[in-house]
């Protein structure tokens, strides 16, 4: 009797939850949302200081704070944030598709760089921004926080959102730069959420020694797990469509091989409790690198374009729903009676912010000099400056996490998870509106374009014989352009770029193994017997 | 103190309902399954007799099986069926991608019979199927049925399935019977749909001629502004892209908005309760004739594939999930007492739709041949037969109908609903896999490829103008290729066709219409200022 009641009860909470008019009436405005988020963003692009991120913020503000008129203050938000939509649905498009389309021999020739900025630099900035909080908190009255709320502080500041400053910068004026301060973003998401994962499962309460390693060898497992699971899912994928040769038949099969693939990776990292976002990104990699070019010419532009919209969506999407969620009374009321703490606690943790990243981008990049052997390879102080700056926006992961950590399904109850909430919000907001509207004019003043210092950021020497196609194959965008110069390393002038530039040789030899062994199975680029005709040309529309 | 304890319970069960780590495997496991499906379809392609449907139901029922084996017969279900699923997320696409990719100028000249066919055929099937229905199974012991229910096994059981006689139909050798057999099944969809839902707003017990009035005047209005709304947001994008020239700056922007806006007809239908299916079956074709042209070269190809893709794999889901459920034990122990009754009530049924459908095709072609004046216009008795076949089968539609109607949430404690649950799966199985499987030798028999009589099936006589470029055309899939020869309907042969074929005479009024007044505004074909050389002849990859 008891269990039918409850069957029954179970039965009506999952009908009101999904077949209610009213998620019809919230799903249709924000639809209607997104479609003026990308009108508006396209119509101010002529001004770059606003991008799309900052349209959304506002319009959701704008709409968050119409809502909460119309309902008489009760409500700000038309959908309830999940953190589920978000880590399920909303960043593996948008992690992929940076796998997918990042510039792969830039980015593996930055490698080490990369990883000591977005694995390194995120665990030095984990640290201060963990410790600080803790200093600075606990003699205020906010609430109960323990030690692993201050940790997981520390991993909801330290994941840095780039999508304002790589809209500024150029890809094809400053290739170091750009391809260091994405490669970090990515690479820092993933730090942010793997440390963030790795300390829910563990007790930090009774910190010692044995915990501490026992949680560093577990970070590692997690991040070459994750990566392996990626590679062999994207392999999976080129060996399955090479093999069949689906685009014979049907490009959709193939265009939905791919999408279904990718995004089974993701799954199957989360199934084991592993990094999807690592994995999605590794399997962007292998993809573009191998499946994508065992396609049909129609697929290859229909998984560049699909994807790259999907990532592009899903980002306005979360940018809307900050904004929305912002002004959400709720949480607001657990801190209006004390704005004055509130906003202390924003600032410090700005402040945290600051100097966090201050702490790790100079001194890595003075290592990361060290190593480098001509000037032209090195990060100059202008450089570094811009690094740091672009790395001060928080955005949609912290807001996620924070949700994950501080609510259950979007609503709170603590006091002391309440002023979190607020002041990530904060955090949030003022970083992408204020850091990011100032981040053009900082760039245009540190990296002027007629300026010799910007060339000069190309750590390629502008006399190297594939400086001029790898410059002109950068403008049509394509998922693997600079793959393309990559038998010409074997030249005479290779012997200079031995001796002084070691990466090129692991680059050379990774070269020859990929075409010895990986190529003849996997397929990836000359694979697909095509039109006579090279296709190449057809697609700069 | 109460409402707190709801809340805190409500909360609990949406984080089991969402943020379950089975919910990750199942989705898990399901995507997997998708990429099976899509691959041993592929497999499969070469003997035509099994399509993806097939291969996806059958995946599907051994998937069921092997859960229910290792869950020790619990449950064969990885993901509870939920309407909103399937009429929010699965539908939309198929139901565009239909629209956009129809053949524009055969649908709208066969207009007059396809809606002959789709709304008055599945009106006539719906009340034989219901007298029928409430006639036979009122003496047999299966629970309670009222008469709203057996008005809604009507609209049930009317809607067809015609993907597996499509699959067989070759668009280029039958281009009458194709744009025949397609059109009916979008409206039939349109209409079963629009049927059950105004059922379920109307008191059908007391039934009395105002009642039934005002239901005819409800449906028709639905049917009226359900399309308006299609084509006026179909048009809105097109507005929208023409006018600020999104492709300028970005492709994805384009995309984005296609999908957004299409997504937002069909969500606009279901929030003011129009009928969704109309709407974005519209607001595809509106799409495909305006829209489509004013985007860049690779937005099109993008789109186009990208629609079809959504399009695949929602229908192969719907099928995978169909098979899956067919196995749930918790309808077949209602059931399990009495086979004798399942098996009479699903004979019964299949028995009412083959009669269904018979008393309207041949009556009807009668009808419509009685308008034509040549015999190559006509509907042969072997081409009325394949009609007749082609409606046959049972889907998606007809399950996602029967459990809006007989469950609540996909679970079913009613034995009258438990006895219709099972027979909807037992005649959408039994349809599928055997009309499913006999309609390749019967379309064979029926209408062999050399003989004439296929090729008399084409409405446009052999000699006319217009046949080469159509037959042409036809090969490289483009959505609105057969409008390409719009301008030579205005040739001196037209005169013939003026006298003999009126509708060729509303055509060229529209022509006029459309190149007068809406292409400025609009766009459409050869809006964009492209490269000077013809983007056509580069798609053909």
């Amino acid at each position: 009797m008891a269990a039918s009641v409850l069957n029954s009860v179970l039965g009506k909470l999952e009908m009101v939850s999904t077949s209610d008019h009213a998620s019809v009436v919230s799903m249709t405005l924000f639809v209607a949302l997104l479609c003026a988020c990308i009108v508006i963003g396209h119509l101010l692009e002529e001004s770059r200081w606003m991008n799309e991120s900052i349209t959304a913020l506002f319009i959701g503000l704008c709409t968050g704070f119409v809502i909460l008129l119309t309902s008489g203050g009760k409500s700000s938000r038309i959908l309830v944030f999940s953190e589920d939509l978000f880590f399920i649905y909303l960043l593996p498009p948008i992690i992929f598709n940076a796998g997918f389309q990042v510039k792969k021999k830039q980015f593996f020739r930055n490698f080490i760089t990369i990883v000591l900025f977005g694995a390194v630099g995120t665990l030095i900035s984990w640290v201060i921004i963990s410790l600080g909080a803790k200093q600075f908190f606990k003699n205020m009255d906010i609430g109960f926080l323990d030690v692993g709320d201050y940790f997981a502080i520390g991993a909801i500041f330290s994941a840095t959102d780039s999508v304002c400053t790589l809209q500024v910068l150029n890809q094809d004026e400053t290739p170091l730069l750009y391809s260091l301060v994405f490669g970090e973003g990515v690479v820092n998401d993933a730090t942010s959420v793997v440390l963030f994962n790795a300390l829910e499962g563990f007790d930090i309460k009774n910190l010692d020694h044995t915990i501490a390693l026992s949680f560093m060898g577990n970070f590692f497992h997690l991040f070459f797990t994750s990566t392996m699971l990626g590679v062999l899912t994207g392999l999976l994928s080129a060996y399955i469509i090479k093999k069949l040769y689906i685009g014979r038949h049907s490009t959709d099969r193939e265009v939905a091989i791919m999408m279904l693939m990718a995004y089974l990776s993701y799954m199957m990292a989360e199934l084991f409790y592993l990094s999807g976002i690592l994995t999605v990104f590794f399997c962007g990699i292998v993809m573009s690198h191998y499946t994508w070019h065992n396609v049909t010419e129609s697929s290859r532009i229909t998984t560049k374009h699909a994807f790259a919209t999907f990532s592009f969506v899903a980002e306005i999407f979360i940018f809307l729903y900050v904004g929305m969620d912002a002004l959400d009374i709720e949480k607001w009321k657990f801190v209006s009676d004390r704005p004055g703490t509130s906003v202390a606690v924003s600032s410090i943790l700005l402040g945290l912010i600051l100097f966090g990243r201050a702490a790790f981008v100079f001194p890595l990049s003075f290592l990361s000099n060290l190593a480098k052997k001509t000037p032209n390879e090195k990060i100059g102080f202008k450089q570094q400056v811009t690094i740091w700056w672009a790395g001060l926006m928080r955005g949609a992961v912290s807001m996620a996490l924070a949700y994950n950590k501080f609510t259950s399904s979007g609503h709170t109850h603590l006091q002391g998870n309440a002023v979190m909430i607020t002041s990530t919000i904060t955090v949030v907001l003022f970083s992408t509106v204020v850091f990011g509207l100032l981040t053009k004019p900082l760039v245009s003043l540190l990296l002027p374009k007629q300026s010799g210092s910007t060339a000069s950021s190309d750590p390629v020497s502008p006399k190297s014989p594939f400086t001029m196609p790898l410059l002109e194959r950068g403008h049509n965008g394509h998922p693997d352009e600079v793959d393309t110069d990559g038998d010409r390393i074997a030249r005479p002038s290779s012997l200079r770029l031995l001796l002084t530039t070691p990466t090129h040789t692991v680059h050379r030899l990774w070269r020859k193994f990929d075409d010895t062994f990986m190529r003849p199975v996997f397929g990836g680029r000359g694979f697909v017997p095509q039109v006579p005709s090279s296709p190449r040309e057809q697609q700069n529309f």
